[in-house]
């Protein structure tokens, strides 16, 4: 809807396989999501713009080669994967399946544009969690290193913390290595935690909203905090709640995926940038949450749950994130009147929360 | 074999992938390999000793589950992926297969290792082509790094230079995170490109021989030379021959993964050793096997072909090896004496060379 508006021709290509695994979890985001068929003609009753849509999923290259064929795009934004580190954490198959799934989809998408439109760039979401929480500073993709008194410049060491997370690590090795082979053009957008409900799309029709999710598989920590402190639920911090994190609001995912696709990677090169605009430890938000419940009346208390992940709870974090100011980002930081105005947008869907979704069920170890 | 001489209790496992892999490309070894029931019949008539035989595929879990329930191993070494760069840079068909078998079965061994047998010893195969070759030392796994006044230790940063070693990469990424959220216990053993035809156990009987592979998918260089200088056949140079590598004797192969075996890991340790014994260029081993050849009374030519690899020609190279020689590895060196018994044994085979499996016919990319 972002580059519709602005006058792009946009193909809209989904398998719906994250509406499927929603439905093996039985979680609903905030707001009902109509059928893609559905908003693609509502945005043109709202808009007179056409959207074209394709149902297809990457793991069939046939699809993808056909695809790509016919549309020869300048610009691919790669979103097509499973994006939850709990869902890939739940089981033997759901990890395979997510790294079958992620892998296979981005190389048949390499492969695809190799064929049919090898100088289109490739702009792909990959995640700060690929990083991991290194005792280092984190730059943007690269790292020029010295040792014994040599030099090189490698991609930045990752320690990603789920089979999640290593798929997009996977996921960036191929795409680096088509970029340095075949001259394949990409940009890898390294997203911190986005949180957020409306852009100004969304805000044309309920029908064009975006699928807020709070639960513990497919939801966010701020997100989720929001509707926990519009339910009179405790927020739920996992462990100490000292894990910091890069963050942004999705008003600027839309943004930095908008400059990157308008100032594109040099031909053949991998260019990583760490999509993000403020660090929080969730502990903080937590506390954000609170102060702007109390400012709308509301009592919020803040509770520690144990923590189902395996992750430091206590550590540096220090990531760079210049390359997509340098592009032109203007953020949206987390104000107290942006929270606030969030906290007001789910209150008024406050009935529609389900205190289910609050408890995180998949762990990432049993604890010895 | 290696294992059984020496007392262990041994279970063979294999889907044959390798052999039909062969057959796609229309590829044999230099000597024929009986069927695997029948080598496991043989080394009982040579030895009295019995190797269990499973039939299967890592990529069935099923079968993997059912498997490490039944034996609950010590030790478990996999060599179960598809081994070839070239293989996997023919095709898109090829480079997924690639991927998927090699990334699933190590991922269904690792669910199944933690549901059956936590506290066995993984004893993977990694190769050196991980790293690639970067203008830095390269250490054995891991590097300690200073970056703006901090420190700390992380994978060596890899550069891998094909689909088949981007696999290997994903796969020590996904054994490291094993280890590090479920107290799995493994060895990543990098290893060089190995040569050679006899270890003490084929020696006992023809049909013990190894795979010796020596055309353009699954054959290693040295192996081609000497095989080459045996037909008459010039020796295929890829390019300048700059191309420096770690090498090791198959001897030697079998002498890591035992020491490995035997001086375990610590429990929950990723441990990673780089396995090769002396570092060549390219163009050095063609002039040793030409010498070897003139020993031998062969007149053998050098000759350079394009190269059919994206890789760089002439670069720095210094990859330390000490951790196996700390654990008590002797080298078995590339000596005139090795070389001259190996290019022995080829002529004595000679009747059974194919000269077409000499060219390579897999290209990285078409040069523009």
């Amino acid at each position: 809807m972002h580059f519709s508006a602005a006058g792009d021709e946009v193909w809209a290509v989904d398998n719906f396989a994250k509406r499927k695994w929603e439905l093996e979890e039985g979680i609903e985001p905030l707001l009902p999501t109509p059928t893609l068929h559905r908003r693609v003609q509502r945005w043109k009753e709202v808009t007179n713009r056409d959207i074209h849509l394709r149902v297809g999923d990457l793991c069939n290259h046939r699809f993808v080669y056909k695809l790509l064929d016919e549309v020869k795009p300048d610009a691919i934004i790669h979103y097509a994967e499973q994006p939850s580190a709990p869902y890939s954490m739940q089981s033997r198959s759901t990890a395979v399946d997510t790294q079958v799934n992620n892998v296979v989809g981005t190389l048949n998408l390499l492969f695809a544009m190799r064929n049919a439109c090898p100088d289109a760039h490739l702009v792909k979401l990959g995640t700060m969690g690929e990083y991991g929480t290194p005792n280092i500073d984190i730059e943007e993709g690269y790292l020029n290193l010295t040792h014994n008194g040599r030099t090189d410049t490698v991609l930045f060491p990752k320690k990603p913390g789920s089979f999640y997370h290593l798929s997009k690590v996977h996921d960036s090795n191929n795409i680096y290595f088509a970029c340095r082979v075949w001259g394949i053009t990409a940009t890898d957008l390294n997203q911190g935690v986005v949180y957020g409900i409306d852009t100004d799309q969304t805000l044309m029709d309920p029908e064009l909203s975006t699928s807020f999710h709070y639960d513990d598989v497919f939801g966010t920590v701020l997100n989720r905090f929001l509707v926990q402190a519009c339910a009179a639920h405790p927020l739920t911090v996992y462990g100490k709640g000292g894990q910091t994190r890069g963050f942004l609001n999705i008003k600027d995912t839309l943004q930095c995926v908008e400059l990157a696709a308008r100032q594109p990677a040099k031909k053949g090169e991998f260019r990583v940038m760490n999509q993000f605009t403020e660090q929080f430890a969730v502990l903080d938000l937590a506390e954000k949450v609170q102060a702007s419940g109390s400012r709308a009346g509301l009592k919020v208390e803040v509770s520690h749950v144990p923590n189902p992940r395996m992750e430091q709870e206590e550590h540096y974090y220090n990531a760079k994130h210049s390359k997509l100011a340098d592009l032109g980002l203007r953020p949206n930081l987390l104000t107290d009147s942006v929270l606030d105005s969030m906290l007001a947008t789910v209150r008024g869907s406050a009935g529609r929360i389900s205190t289910h979704f609050f408890q995180p069920r998949i762990v990432w170890a049993t604890k010895k």
